[in-house]
């Protein structure tokens, strides 16, 4: 794994729903970083997305992210609140820095407080723990429902610096990012406000075009941290700065949907050849979500009787005629009429596959990723207090 | 159970998709009865639906209403249009009335054309068997997923007339009545004008606020018929009519619920207090629709956090200390924090309850029938080609 420089790591156990597996973790930079933030648009924003949020108005640097899983901290009022800053300010201390360098996120069940005194008293081993080697192991403290961590790096090409990222995320992941956190970390050096235009449209592209089940959580996270300490990126390498963020992105936002809660396939959902961008997202979107659709993915079924639903449910008038779809490069509907479905059975059977839905309105096109829903899905959100 | 005077009802078993069951029905009135329909805004109709609306404009009285299951003749192009035609047109003349006069229904599988030489040779036994008492059986013939037919009906007090209710529905039923096939029968004599304006009311305030899936489909249709038998209907029994006429389609629309694919359980989601009829319905919607709030409700678990998650999502600005949620009467939420959960637990035990969501935004309020997303939701619709 890549790890850019100038960042430290270190989890620990706290026991604050699991046991025997690290479930606080924290990063963090040596020299001040700027930073930028993305957040979920639910209401009900969680105690850490509101001092998130302060912060994010008021410090363009940051110096450290703490994270929990077990806990969400969401929903639990102004004692939610002053419970974080409590535990903001004793690690500042330790740190050595403002609490308001510090940047939280909280994952896990909503309306339970944080254990502060446990939380508390972790501290300084999570403090002394800190090292280079141990970003992975802050990836496995930030799981839930998650199955395996989710870590990727990437070189900046032409540049001596690197980007790493680190997520959760594997169920109530929709539209606006749901349930997930992401933390991104660079030691290019770029200023806060492109890194907070580069960041919107990172997610914009990324974490905004996947589905599990179409929930939107409390408290979902995305920072982006860079600390320059390979050196000030030069104006021209902004561009590839750019792809290579996207592409972290994209791969994380992948895992996510490859964990999503009882997901046996990555299915992805392109619809081609819409009026516009919103109306390509619309139709991408009712399909990815239909519950009839994804179960129709589970039992490997070129139900495309279900797809024409989803997308006419919407009503924009779509002319059956001027439908068109495959899997993977296998056409299955031709002029809104069905054509053999056993080459596309058989593309279906695989883990991962396209549906490739062309439309003759436009010229705008999209893709969503998605999952199928199965018995686990189902099993797991049933027994699961998130 | 009431039947109006002037229907005769048959049913037979044609082996479209099903054996050992009927799947092929006829209803007939003795005269010209007044209609109204009310069909899906899906953008794929089917074409029984599209023959439908040609009727709608053109006639004012119909015959016969002639329904089939196992097949919906969807996404057929021409050839299902055709079909749908050379049926009607042999059972027009079996009956002796005009192809026009007999109004098309068919629900099943999508993309596969009707058998028409089977069914045109079961349509000499489908007529020779009409009779008085047959609903039933009518009901039975219209089942695809359904586990038991569903036949309401009731006396319009203060006159001597009966309206009777046969429906199928049990998945993709969702926004705009999907899935779904009800035909409603009275003898009172009501003009087709104000059949029309009371048919789309009932539909409103009926069956589009359940939901199943969220999915809608390309066979939804609501047929209501008046024949005049018991004679015509007072104008000071306009209101007696509407009111029992909206009982028999909410009592359609829980049936269809209680027989939801795989569920459990019937829940009410009732918002109060919200800004206006539409964002009421918008909130009761997104919760009734949240696969993470339904699997919950499988589980038994009073997750309110989930039912915030669904509520926030939709970014309309609510105020987490302005939202109370109750389980039947038992509080849950009060001021946007939870209370304590296992009285809420125990009224989850039951096979239905209610959630109550009061908000303090304004005085609109709505109920929405769902109910929970069982195991069983993915064996039928993984199995099941719909």
């Amino acid at each position: 794994m890549l790890v850019p420089e100038g960042f430290l790591f270190s989890a620990v156990e706290a026991g604050i729903k699991y046991q025997g597996r690290p479930d606080l973790g924290l990063i963090i930079s040596e020299v001040p970083a700027a930073w930028a933030g993305v957040f979920t648009r639910n209401d009900f924003k969680a105690a850490p997305v509101l001092l998130a949020l302060e912060r994010l108005k008021n410090r363009e640097t940051a110096r450290a992210v703490l994270v929990n899983s077990g806990c969400a901290n969401a929903c639990t009022g102004p004692e939610g609140l002053s419970d974080a800053r409590e535990i903001l300010a004793t690690l500042a201390q330790s740190l050595g820095v403002l609490p308001e360098e510090i940047l939280p996120a909280s994952t896990g069940v909503i309306g339970t407080r944080l254990p502060v005194p446990r939380i508390k008293d972790r501290l300084p081993e999570l403090v002394s723990g800190l090292s280079r080697d141990k970003a992975a192991l802050v990836a496995r403290a930030m799981m839930t429902t998650d199955t395996f961590p989710k870590v990727v790096s990437r070189k900046i090409p032409g540049t001596g610096a690197v980007i790493l990222g680190l997520a959760k995320g594997a169920g109530m992941i929709a539209p606006n990012m749901a349930t997930m956190l992401a933390f991104l970390l660079t030691d290019a050096g770029v200023p806060a406000e492109t890194l907070r235009r580069l960041l919107s449209e990172a997610v914009n592209q990324s974490f905004n075009r996947i589905t599990v089940d179409g929930d939107t959580s409390t408290n979902d996270t995305v920072y982006l941290l860079a600390n320059g300490r390979a050196g000030v990126l030069p104006r021209e390498a902004e561009e590839t700065f750019r792809k290579t963020l996207f592409e972290v992105c994209r791969e994380l936002s992948y895992l996510m949907v490859k964990d999503g809660e009882g997901a046996t396939k990555v299915v992805r959902i392109r619809v081609e050849g819409a009026r516009d961008a919103t109306e390509a997202e619309r139709l991408a979107r009712a399909v990815a979500d239909s519950p009839l659709v994804k179960t129709a993915f589970f039992g490997e079924d070129p139900n495309w009787g279900r797809i024409l639903v989803a997308l006419g449910k919407l009503g924009l008038g779509l002319d059956p005629r001027g439908v068109e779809i495959l899997v993977n490069e296998v056409p299955l509907v031709r002029e809104g009429r069905g054509l053999s479905e056993e080459e596309a059975r058989r593309e279906m059977g695989r883990p991962e596959f396209t549906f490739r839905i062309r439309l003759s309105r436009g010229s705008a096109s999209v893709e969503i990723l998605t999952c199928d829903l199965s018995y686990e899905y189902i099993k797991i959100n049933a027994e699961y207090r998130t």
